[in-house]
Formats: structure tokens, sequence, C-alpha cells
């Protein structure tokens, strides 16, 4: 049975490597700590304890050093005489955060958790809930769907897949929806947004609320192979821009009974899915009247060692800002309070308004993570299409 | 910028641990390999060879011993030098194989590798082209939907994920469809299918050809809180048939186009599932006209040792089996040729064939592992609602 020997196998190796394999109840944990929903089964641990650090065991009796990089920190475990290996690390602020299991070196996802893409790889990650705040949550209203299609791209000549999220009764109506086109941020692709991002329980709890029309919410994988993703230039825009224009914008309005006018279809992104949705929404208003920039590093890099040019950059925005406003429904710029790229944000909106352009910022507690960005969807969705 | 450097160090450990992360160009590879589609980035390494053996390559200096385990079996990784480890297994069958990273005796998943939820974990996968058979393709036809739902499970009292295939052409149509119900093994879940066994490729693909009429496949979480999912005795499968008949089966009739009666209703199912779908399905007629049994270890399990008494487990099969076979269209029981359950799956067809039930028998090249599953359900969805 050599199959069910090679899952026995693993399945014992996974227990040995982790007692969040063990039953819960074999356990006492902390009072107040939890079995985070990134693990898979709720395992035990690795556990969230009441102050918001995270608790890790690993069993690794051959192991000459485990470590778990989480948060950009890398957190050396402590050995006990049976080979398991435990750590607490400092508290971490709410949110969704990537880590990783380093076993002698090696950088691997730890098997008690699921996996997540992001990072340029299959990363481990712990969700710690925010407290009194069930935004992103499911909750007992109507559900839509998230879709997972095949279109062919011109661009990279090859049949890519892309996510789309569907409203609650979506098929049961005729009605035409408006969309939102959301990119995702560098080393993360098109499942991002709907997997760590939660578009469908933000969109569901805002439709119910009635907070937000019933919309279409698009996630495209913009890693094209000839670098279409990156370089935040008009001219490295080009291929992402023909991908959109081009390739997955006809095959959504094709295919999904869209509102498919720019008066109903915005763009917006996180990081370098931000700084995609500022070159291509603000130079394509033919294509999109809504434009959302979150978290971009954009203006803080090597642009703005020579200073950002907005005019040069956006040609009108300054020097026609009526007419650049009267193009746009609306404009939002966001970004973590934490995240050091906040400063460029706050004096490159200061620089727009200054010049009478029509943009809004907001700010949300937390670093370059998922939580202010889950935030950003959730203030940009309310905004649009009303 | 904290996050910055997080990504920047977990994308240099990921570099240095994995060979598979340096761009292909600048590395020349043996002659007739190529980079499995389960490889992130369609990355050098893990890499087939002619032969269908696989090349691995870890970069893991300071470990002591790093192995690979493959289809049940063990490889120890030679270390050079550099600290690169590697090595060549033994040639593989075609089809997609879980395998796991070992780094000083933790199992972990390779950096290099999408991740599937398989053995109770996310496992990494190798996927080995079948030469000449592009039946588990994407290829340009028309193509169906994956959609990724959550029902409220009054058995489990929680909200519980579930995908569902829709045909090409179901958005436009009026038409309703016969389902498939589907299950995944043990230590699988809803995405088994999906993901590893490939549903929307082999339906997209049957459909466009004629060979299948256009049908919704649906794939349950059958891991219940209660162990639905196991129990080979119709006591043990009372949960799971709760499920599926109180809760999964009047969700997707009141949210899908379905034909929502016996005969336009399969149950199939792989390994666990097999076991399922034959208690399940044969002994609810009045729900399933249609059956299908892949790779289950059941008849050689503990009630193989006493006899698996076809007429104690479904009452009625031997002592009116005139009646049996009419309330049947379909059943097929299938099982790898390599797989030691086929003795016992051939035996206990041959006891119904000689009690005169209508039960037809496949087998196909390979193990306990997807390949005969997919081809199950290519020859099982071609028998169906015609």
């Amino acid at each position: 049975m050599k199959r069910i020997i090679s899952s026995a196998v693993l399945m014992a190796l996974v227990s040995l490597n982790s007692v969040a394999q063990r039953p819960v109840q074999r356990e006492s944990f902390p009072e107040g700590s939890y079995s985070p929903v990134t693990n898979i089964n709720r395992n035990g641990y690795p556990r969230v304890l009441s102050d918001n650090s995270v608790s890790f065991r690993v069993n690794a009796p051959q192991a000459q050093r485990v470590q778990i990089d989480l948060g950009g920190r890398k957190y050396d475990m402590q050995k006990s005489d049976a080979g398991q290996w435990t750590v607490t690390t400092a508290p971490q602020v709410p949110g969704f955060h990537y880590y990783s299991l380093v076993v002698d070196g090696v950088a691997a996802s730890d098997p008690a958790s699921y996996t997540f893409y992001g990072t340029s790889r299959v990363s481990s990650a712990i969700e710690i809930a925010e407290k009194g705040m069930d935004d992103f949550e499911i909750q007992d209203v109507p559900h839509g769907q998230v879709r997972k299609l095949n279109y062919f791209s011109k661009v990279d000549n090859a049949w890519r897949p892309i996510c789309v999220y569907t409203p609650a009764g979506y098929d049961q109506s005729k009605d035409s929806y408006p969309v939102i086109y959301i990119q995702h941020g560098g080393g993360e692709d098109h499942t991002g947004w709907m997997e760590q991002g939660r578009v469908a329980n933000i969109m569901d709890n805002l439709i119910a609320q009635g907070k937000a029309v019933p919309m279409i919410v698009v996630s495209a994988n913009s890693n094209l192979s000839n670098g279409g993703g990156g370089g935040y230039s008009w001219t490295g825009m080009q291929p992402f821009l023909k991908e959109m224009t081009e390739n997955v914008i006809p095959f959504i309005d094709k295919n999904f009974r869209t509102k498919a006018d720019r008066k109903h279809r915005a763009i917006c992104g996180l990081s370098m899915g931000g700084g995609q949705s500022f070159y291509v929404g603000l130079r394509s208003p033919e294509v999109f009247a809504n434009v959302g920039v979150f978290s971009t590093g954009m203006f803080g890099g090597i642009q703005q060692a020579n200073g950002f040019d907005l005019e040069k950059e956006v040609p009108g925005m300054i020097s026609d800002t009526k007419n650049f406003n009267k193009n746009l429904d609306h404009f939002l710029i966001t970004c973590g309070e934490q995240d050091q790229r906040i400063e460029h944000n706050k004096n490159i909106v200061a620089k727009m308004q200054a010049a009478g352009v029509n943009v809004e910022f907001k700010s949300f507690p937390g670093d370059h993570e998922w939580q202010p960005w889950r935030k950003s969807l959730h203030a940009f969705a309310q905004m649009l299409f009303k």
C-alpha cells in the first residue's frame, strides 16, 4: 500500500513536527488565547495570546537551529530536552501577517498553517483578529461568489487565471453591474485580494448593510512574462495597460453583465498595484472614472529623489486641473499609519490639493500589510457608483 | 521600510534556499527535461528529466541532512561544498505526486512548489505530463467556471466552503443542468478535485468534444467536525448522509439551475470518498440514480477480513437484484492498476456480477494517486445523463 504508507509517513512527520497537529483537547491553553483561522483545522499552535503575541511550537529533535520569521523579524526558538522548539513573539498588530518557519537556515512554510501566495512563494500566515470589528468576517447575510476563470492573453500569448467576485443575487438578476478592477502587490498574484484580502466578506457585508451598491470585483494577475507588473513609469506600464484594456476588460465585459462604461468602472490596487492604478487609471479617463491608490511606494522611490513631477507623469493634472477633475468621479489615496511610505503619500496629496486636484486621502492603523488594504477597499467601495 | 525589508529578507532566503528561484536563462538544462506546471513561476527546479525521474536542488549550507519524500520513498540529498543539496529520484509514473522537503527531520513544503491541500496539510507536488494525452490540460475550447461559495451546515453549525464547477454557457443559458457530487479522499478537502483533480479542464474538454453533456460538478468538504467523513459502515456514514441530503444538495438546488431529481444526480468519489459514494449513493436510490466508486480501500479493510457482506451493507443488492438494478442508471467501480486495492475491488465486482448486479469496472494505469482518479471521472462523466 505504497501511497497509504506515504501518507502515513507524511502524517507522522507532520504530527512530530508540529504539536499543532495534536487534538486540541489534549492541551490546556493560556487564558484568552486562541487558534487563528489561518491554522489548518484550527490546530492549537501557532497560538495568538491575549496580548496579540504569537506562541509557536515545532518538534524538530534533529535540527540545530529553528527560527520564526514574522513581520520582518527573526525569532530564535528555544529547544527543550524532548526536541520541541518554542518561542513567543512580540505583540502583533491585528490583521494578516505572513511568516516562515526557518529550519537550519531553510525558510519554508509551516505544516501547521494554510499557505497564501505572497513574497513570490507560498507563505504561512497568522490572522490576528481585530477586536470588535467583523467587517471582514463571514456573516449571516446574502453571499456572493468568487469565481476562477481563464482568459487568453495576447500579451503573454497564454491562458491566464483571473478571479471574479459576483455579488449576491447576480445569477437570479438580469441587472448589469459596475466593476472594480483591483490589483495585487509585488510578489502576490490574482488570488491575493480574494484570499488574504477577503474581498467577498468585505463586499457581502457592505452590500447587505446598504453601504455599497452591488458590484463585480475583478482581480487579475499583473505578473506578465514581460514584466508588465513593474516599472513605475508610463513606459513601464504599457504592457499592463495593454493587458487590462485589450484582454482583461473586454473578457469581463463579454462574460459578465457589466455596465461597460467609464463611469461604472474603477481601478485600484495596493503597493505595486497602487502604482499601476495611478498611471493606468489617471491616464486612461476614457476607461476609468474612479481610481484608488493604496500604500504605493512610488512617490518615495527614485522619482521622489528627483521630485515626483505630477504634470510630467500625468499630463494635464496640474496644467488643466479643471478638466482632470471633470474626468474623475472619485480619486482616493490611502496608506497605513505605521507604513514609512505614508509621509511621501501625504506630501504628494498636499501637492495635488494645493493645485486644486480633487483627491481624497485616508489612513488606517497598520504597516505595509493587508489590514490597511482591506480597510482601503472597504472605504473605496462605499464611495463608488452612487 | 519594515515590511519591505521583511519581503526582501524572505525573497533572499527563498533564492538562497532554492536554485529554482534563479532566472532560468542562467542555466543549461538536461536535454528533454522540463519544469513542471506545479513549480512556482515555472522555475528551473525541481525538474522532470526525459525518463520521468525528478531532479531536486536545495541550497541549505547549514543543514545536516536534507531529504525529498516523494511517492512514499525518502531520498537522501547529497551536499556540495557550496552547500547545495541535489538528488535525482527514480523514474516516476505520469500524473500528480505530492512531495515534501525534509530538512533535518522537519517535513515542510518546498518554496519552489505551489502547495495543494492533501495528507491533512499543504503539500508540495510534481505534475509529470502524460505524453500524447491532453484531456486534463486547458485547451482552446469554451471554458466553464470554478466557483467558491459558503453554505451553512446545520450538522457543523458553521459556514462551510464548497466548490462548484459550472459548464461553459451556464450564465448565458436558461437551461437546467444535471449534477455530479464528487468527494475527495482522506486528508484532502473540497479543493482537491478542483485543483489536483482538474475537474474544469476534464469537463470543458469532454463537453466541447460532445462526449459528455453539460453538467454541474459539486465538490463539498466531508471533513465534518464530528468526523462524518470516515467510518466505513452505514452507521458511520450518517453524519455525511445528513450533510449531503439536508444541507449540500438543497443549497445547490436552491442556488443553481439544476435538474433536481434522482435521474439527473450522481455521486462519486475517490478512496474515502469512494466509500461515502458506495454507502450514501447505493442506499439512497431516491436521491441518486448514478454512483461511482473510485479506488476505495473499503473492500480490503476490516470488513473484508470478515468477508464484505454486500447484502448486509446494501440491503436488497443481492436479495432483490432486479429492483436494485432498476434504481441505478449507472454504477461504476474503478481502481488504479498498480494500487494494491485493485484485487479486492475486482473480487467484489465479480461477486456483484455473479449475483446479477449491473456494475461496470474500469482500471487505469497508476497507483493510489490522482491520474487514475482523473481518468475515473473522465470515464464516469461520459456515461451519465444521456
